[in-house]
């Protein structure tokens, strides 16, 4: 692909550096600037997107926060097959590489109650300051890969940007965290991605900030498994006119995205997050249902059923199953890194606010109602080809 | 939608009348005519085909050949549940518009090889000009629901038209049934529908025909259950660059297309039309294997299974599969309906030869490379819409 | 099979009589008697159970209670498909006969809080006296077939015969129904079948009166679809010595049995009821989850999926996947049917108390600790056999 | 488990002795005796079979034929994941002891139609004869693991023994080498365990010869996978009396196996092996098929996909799918092991000819006509336990 290469590197930061996501995704990066990986996965590196300004993938440096400090070679061995995606043999290859990319690791800042919200979005643009001198970035982008929190309290979305400015200065204030990192990000200048169902920059007042700050974010919730099959099989029901009666689907996997989802409350933000998909596809609303279940002895594969029934000519009853069995991360950690590149390319065209172009990787795309992935990618080989 | 009626009616001439999709058809025509049956499963009742000049579902008469003399009714309720989808009440609530329908049924001229084609050819067309005449018909579309064929000869593809011509003059020749009903329709100026594996009209000979005499047609093998859901979701796995590795797909059907097709001869016709979709739309060669049974107790219910490997990120093996169980005549039969009246508006528009804007109907489309269903609706809508 | 015929009938007396099992099993015993249905489902019609002294399936007559009136052939027209399993030309059939077993239907009595529970214990004495005498039975069976109740209060085990007569005594006592309604038939030498995960006969103080009464009963929660599968299954990898690391199921279903299981609490009993099979055929608890979830377009037509994760010889992951579909209601009539004459047969050999050798129908047995379907049905046949 | 070890080895002579299976068998004795691997997977490891007089796994040795000369290590490498069952580490970790094993493994003599059948058996005598000299083993057992052969001619059934010693005299004789080798073994006092579906001893003239000699013999073909499941599901319908209408079976593999059984000449022997399971279980016919197609992508992982539709009460259409996705030699191995050692004990305690209790293992027992894994099981443990 046409890619710049060989000047100052394009810097990651990672919130949730050490989760199976990022863990993948810098394992990945290594992994294909060594030689030990192909491009499979990335859609960045097909046909379609050979155009000139899009990153190398050589060029990325990673760093991040993370509540733990587990070492990411370890992280990485616990992703070996059987419990997820990594082969033993690639982690022990680059253990060298892994330990290095630690050093731009942190631990998170701490979210307080007693304190303004302010104080943990500075402690975390002095991070992202820090991170930018030192590894000489030309840009850094933010990606929010940590665990799902629960839904964000609704009022939050009736806040205009000045509300959300006392908020933040007032203490014991119930701005999400994942709203803050959006915040301090896009403050400073810095693109934010939400590849999580958590609120991240979705919220009105900060697509005013983005504005103000010229900064382009993309997000929500990256689409990876049943709903991206969702998302490609709904169009045929709605093409052929064929009538969904039920579609009905069970998720289940043992790795922490599947332990925070055992809280209901968690999951609501991510069924919430899946269940719009196929409505808005079809254009009415069957029964549906989906539900997501932590099995541990699962890691890192998902496994998901669908069961879809539908009505055909003269009202005969037909049914669909599917069932999906996949590394969740694997699924992720390309999207992540073709993301990265997509808004580094945004933000060097001048783009600001929520890229509704990138529909194409989540199940709750911001500024955006497409939900059908033809159109999606569509739209997507449109924009970056400029046509 | 926009629609003529109330004028000539607009003859279809159904070769292999009496089968389960050709019953379907005129059961389902029938019954949507006395408002006992809605609209689902017919494409040319949604909002992108509110075009003006389709013909009304009330202005279809029905005549044609089959080899056998199976009453209508008797045929109707041999579909009935569990063995295929036609509900007993309705088909009870219709007995005598089928038997009305009987009037133009005709048994079919036999192909003995000591005559010349020629000569079935022009009883073919002595009944369908028989037919036009009796009903009054605007214009007659033959369409070919006829149970498949064994492939035809490769030679059949390297004559042109005044080579065929005298082949048919030729007692002994091996043109098959399908080819010389496609000529016999072509030749007299009546629009052709290929619904089955069968040659049809997919000859150059026949093209060339199609064109001096000015006559649309359509094909070939409709896409109406597994092949359907392939051309839904491999667009998936190109645009998300998902390795396939192995599509192997196992379908089971007990009607008589299925008896058919338990001879190897017959299946490679189908199988071969099924094997392209996904090659042609991944752009190369995964393992692929197509497998059709005939398992009698199954009916009309054709149940198919698909396994899936591909690889992601970091050559992570993953799995779809999917299982799809389906009435074959509920889904072909509102599919033969559009492509009437679609045909019937290329014919009005002076359109002549293959109607490759009808892919998206086809497993094994004429005139048109395109096998991607998003792609081919959009091509579809695209070409009705003239836009 | 060897039965009496001809003589007094034996009265079957079904708790929830208009739900759909019961609506099923009268429509079965009529259909059968009549000639409409033959014998398939029914375990007592199998070579193994030619055995003197069953009753015959056409001297049984019904009579019962339920909260609601719908008329039985409104109640079986309902389960037509497609969402149930009566075909609607067998309903019309046999309407007058439907209707003629109304007669000994009523509505259930009132449980009122405020009055002592024994008030409604005689109530449904009574009644069960007067369906004997008006029909000449020469035994009556009561059958829980009514929908789930929430799981008992835990205490109520730990009641003798005597608490639990003094709790009948006073009002505001919180027994319920079902093991109000198996203590007014036990009491009074009416045998009980408990179909359902509610506490029916299976606390220690109900098998006392069973025993002091000289009645037998029999349950809990007929064994109808997935746990059947699982208790065909589970032996298979204890045998081959496969360790089961993954055991998850989903249940879809959308009759009242799933209406009523929609609530979390009543859920409960039922998950309960099938979470306990398969740790206890292998021996050893694998991480299992069990969910039923109501999804009103399926009416009666159950389907689950189960996910099978075991790990086989060094250590090597394998899985076994399985979606049963089926009919609710066709799956337990016949073994409501079972369960009549085989209780029957018990009482007329003089056997009491909980009835052990019919754990091959329940997912809870009662005074059985066989979960194995194999073993529950070679002690079934042995006992039976008397062997 | 009580076992005799620390005395003489028992020699398993392996035919196809570099196959997958015999891979997996050697790999997995070594890491079971090197403590690398546990037990799992097999049968004689569980409590049933604490009996006197089974061999200890750390007693065997392993010797065999094979047609190539692949090294064991290369051989066990490339049933690595994702092709097999391996795990790399476990593979390095043993590829001394792995290449200490190759040196009682020796091409298979040539079985030239020119020569009579009698020098293949006295030469592969001589090889045996030599690996019993040189470990100093107290037993031989044969076993064979090689591809499957074409299925044998039906007159060879009609054979006595004195007519096929008259074969094996007269060049050009037609007898198959799995016969061959069966007869060698045999002959002179080696018990002899046919894991394949080639004929190996089940021809009448094998078990005479083995009644002469006083030697057991165990077979056919090992019941691994779809068919084991097969058994354990198909009384499940027969108990329950309910009807199957359809069973139709769907294997893919890309293993050696696989490969051989994509000529469909090979493959009679064993859709025919496969094919009797569910009927003789059932007591009926109904519509089956087997189909077993060769996936090269799939290597050692073999999907299976089962559809079986019933009939419940009423004539209610209800239906049951599996998928079984397994490892064709990790499932297959344990059961070698476990055959060597209960052949072993059987030839102790002075058994000869066909075991019939060993039909638990088996998809074409010989002397046993039994199915129902639950029965062949229960036989088996009454006959090694003496009750």
């Amino acid at each position: 692909m046409s890619q710049r290469s060989g000047g100052a590197p394009l810097g990651v930061w990672l919130i949730g550096a050490r989760g199976a996501v990022a863990t993948t995704t810098i394992v990945g990066a290594i992994a294909m600037k060594l030689g030990h990986a192909g491009r499979v996965g990335l859609v960045t590196e097909t046909d379609a997107f050979r155009v000139s300004g899009l990153a190398s993938l050589d060029d990325l440096v990673f760093g991040g926060h993370d509540l733990l400090d587990t070492p990411l070679v370890k992280a990485a061995h616990a992703l070996g097959r059987d419990a997820g995606p990594l082969a033993p043999e690639l982690v022990h290859a680059i253990e060298d590489e892994l330990t290095e990319a630690e050093k731009h690791l942190k631990i998170a800042p701490p979210t307080a109650a007693a304190r303004a919200p302010l104080q943990f979005v500075r402690a975390v643009q002095q991070d992202l300051d820090d991170f930018r001198r030192s590894t000489g970035a030309r840009r850094v982008i933010a990606v929010n890969v940590a665990t799902t929190e629960q839904p964000a309290a609704a009022e939050l979305r009736d806040l205009d940007l000045d509300a959300l400015d006392a908020a933040l200065h007032a203490p014991g204030s119930r701005v999400p965290a994942s709203a803050l990192y959006a915040y301090a990000a896009l403050d400073m200048g810095v693109p934010y991605v939400n590849f999580t169902p958590s609120v991240g920059a979705s919220l009105p007042s900060l697509e005013e900030l983005a504005r103000v700050r010229g900064v382009p974010h993309a997000g929500r919730d990256g689409k990876t498994g049943e709903t991206l099959l969702k998302s490609a099989l709904a169009p045929m029901f709605r093409m052929r006119h064929l009538h969904v009666r039920t579609w009905v689907g069970f998720n289940v996997l043992g790795n922490a995205d599947g332990l925070a989802l055992s809280d209901p409350a968690t999951a609501a933000s991510k069924t919430e997050s899946k269940g719009k998909v196929v409505p808005s596809i079809l254009g009415y609303e069957p029964q549906t249902l989906v539900r997501i279940d932590y099995v541990p002895t699962l890691g890192d594969w998902k496994t998901a059923w669908d069961l879809i029934q539908f009505e055909g000519f003269l009202g005969t009853p037909m049914t669909l199953q599917f069932t999906w069995q996949g590394s969740d991360s694997a699924l992720a950690a390309p999207l992540v890194l073709d993301l990265i590149r997509l808004v580094d390319l945004a933000a060097s065209r001048g783009e600001r606010g929520g890229l509704g172009h990138l529909a194409f990787f989540f199940k709750s795309p911001v500024s955006c109602e497409i939900h059908d992935l033809a159109e999606q990618y569509a739209l997507l080989c449109r924009h970056i080809n400029g046509s």
